[in-house]
């Protein structure tokens, strides 16, 4: 990894940190303990992996820097709604998250519960107040809804939910992955290549490609991290998978088969950025971090 | 209330029933029983005042019936979301909603939970996906996700859930269910109307009086209902604010006093339509309604 990508990743990082808290309702607003917890589950945590895909791929296309923001905010504060909603007790029941307690440990369920909902809301508002033009932005909403609905991020959960002690296969494994984790990820390479232009067909196929590869990989490299990394480098509770009897990709694969599979789908997001030439570099280097990461 | 008007509203509650099933995933889509428990918490249920309220607006100035169905729909999700989630054992713990059992006794809480996170997301993608024009949509947008979140409805959840066994005065009730449940009513007035052109300050203000009106004239009867009426009829439990200790207009200002102030915000709401001649009517009967209701 190259110095100029780890300082590109430090900036967009603290950028990011700077505009969620500016895109969240201050705390001074009532009800203040809800706005607090609100901010307490999105700020000061997190490798902003999603904040990072929409400014590397708005690269490809010189998308103005404000729709950017706003596009990385809304895709983050779905994924942390999402966690506060996955760490309660009757979905995954987790205690610790980024290594602090748990929105619903910190204050209780029912606030975990709302702060959630409210977040969710936040951030189709904080998409919907862009100032860029309205045409750009409806499309950018309309994924957004689709990948964190149904058929998309909750549509994973609830298949997530019933596979537990189930024996999947590996394309049922893949599906359930697609879509909890892969469709707020490709979520995030598109919209992020959106807000510079309408994109083509080729361009959708190609980002389609590289974020269905990093998806993958992202799993695959989860199951690794779960199977051999410790509760203290992870920032949450380890070993969790085997506990709870969840398929995953070293419970199908095994350990040095899951670890090559990664590598494999790294090679693949790459070779699909090449039609972008450099203005890919980002992403092709997101790509390496996402299979090379520790935590 | 004359016939004209109560065969609209039939005709209105039936045309949104279909357009509700049409605007929900199919229930051959996988996850399936996802997709079907979001159809038992939506479908077959509610008296569907919000979208009466859409569709009544509707009638100033002549919008588009698809925009004004998927408006319609669109609040009703985000409505019946937060009855799902409002049923959880974490917040109001009720076995029963609108004569059935609630989504998490039907099914489980991890799935309720889904379900309503899923409809939420549906919400703002039926109203992203209308063909009306972008401009038009994107304030219709704003508005939704604003009412929806932590100044709007779940901030009303939020402060609800804090004021058990505290001692509110009549301004902090209120302020409660402006929010819990009034900026949800509001924006049902006010996408109606926005269907149909940009609305002018004076437009605005007129539907918010009216909003406001009805908002806790709603609040005033159900405070009512649930002290005086049975379960059978209420269709859930009744009896549950007092047992909660929680502060209701009935037992901050009596029976007789809370009866009397429904009338009076009615009539605040009907001639806060005034401006809007008899283009109105609709919404000035739906006012009756409200206050008359008997469950």
């Amino acid at each position: 990894m190259s110095s100029d990508f780890q300082s590109w990743m430090k900036s967009v990082q603290q950028d990011v940190e700077i505009s969620l808290a500016n895109f969240l309702p201050g705390s001074d607003l009532i009800p203040q303990q809800l706005h607090e917890a609100m901010a307490y589950a999105v700020l000061d945590g997190g490798k902003r992996v999603r904040p990072l895909l929409v400014f590397a791929a708005g690269k490809l296309f010189q998308a103005p820097s404000e729709l950017l923001s706003r596009a990385a905010c809304a895709v983050e504060m779905i994924h942390a709604y999402s966690l506060v909603h996955d760490d309660m007790p009757c979905m995954d029941d987790d205690a610790l998250r980024r290594g602090k307690p748990t929105v619903h440990k910190k204050y209780d369920e029912a606030t975990a519960l709302l702060v959630g909902d409210a977040l969710q809301a936040q951030a189709f508002l904080v998409l919907a107040e862009a100032t860029a033009c309205a045409d750009h932005k409806l499309p950018m909403l309309q994924l957004l809804a689709q990948a964190s609905g149904s058929v998309g991020m909750c549509g994973g959960q609830a298949i997530d939910l019933a596979s537990v002690g189930v024996a999947l296969s590996l394309p049922e494994l893949e599906q359930m992955h697609r879509l909890k984790t892969g469709a707020l990820l490709r979520a995030s390479v598109l919209l992020g290549a959106m807000s510079g232009k309408q994109l083509s067909d080729t361009e959708v196929a190609a980002l389609d490609t590289y974020s269905r590869a990093i998806g993958l990989a992202f799993q695959v490299v989860d199951d690794v991290l779960d199977a051999v990394a410790d509760s203290a480098t992870l920032g949450k509770t380890a070993g969790k998978d085997a506990a709870n009897n969840k398929p995953t990709y070293v419970s199908l694969l095994g350990l040095s088969e899951s670890r090559q599979l990664a590598d494999q789908l790294c090679q693949q997001a790459h070779q699909a950025l090449n039609i972008f030439g450099e203005s890919a570099q980002h992403l092709h280097d997101l790509a390496d971090l996402i299979v090379q990461r520790k935590a």
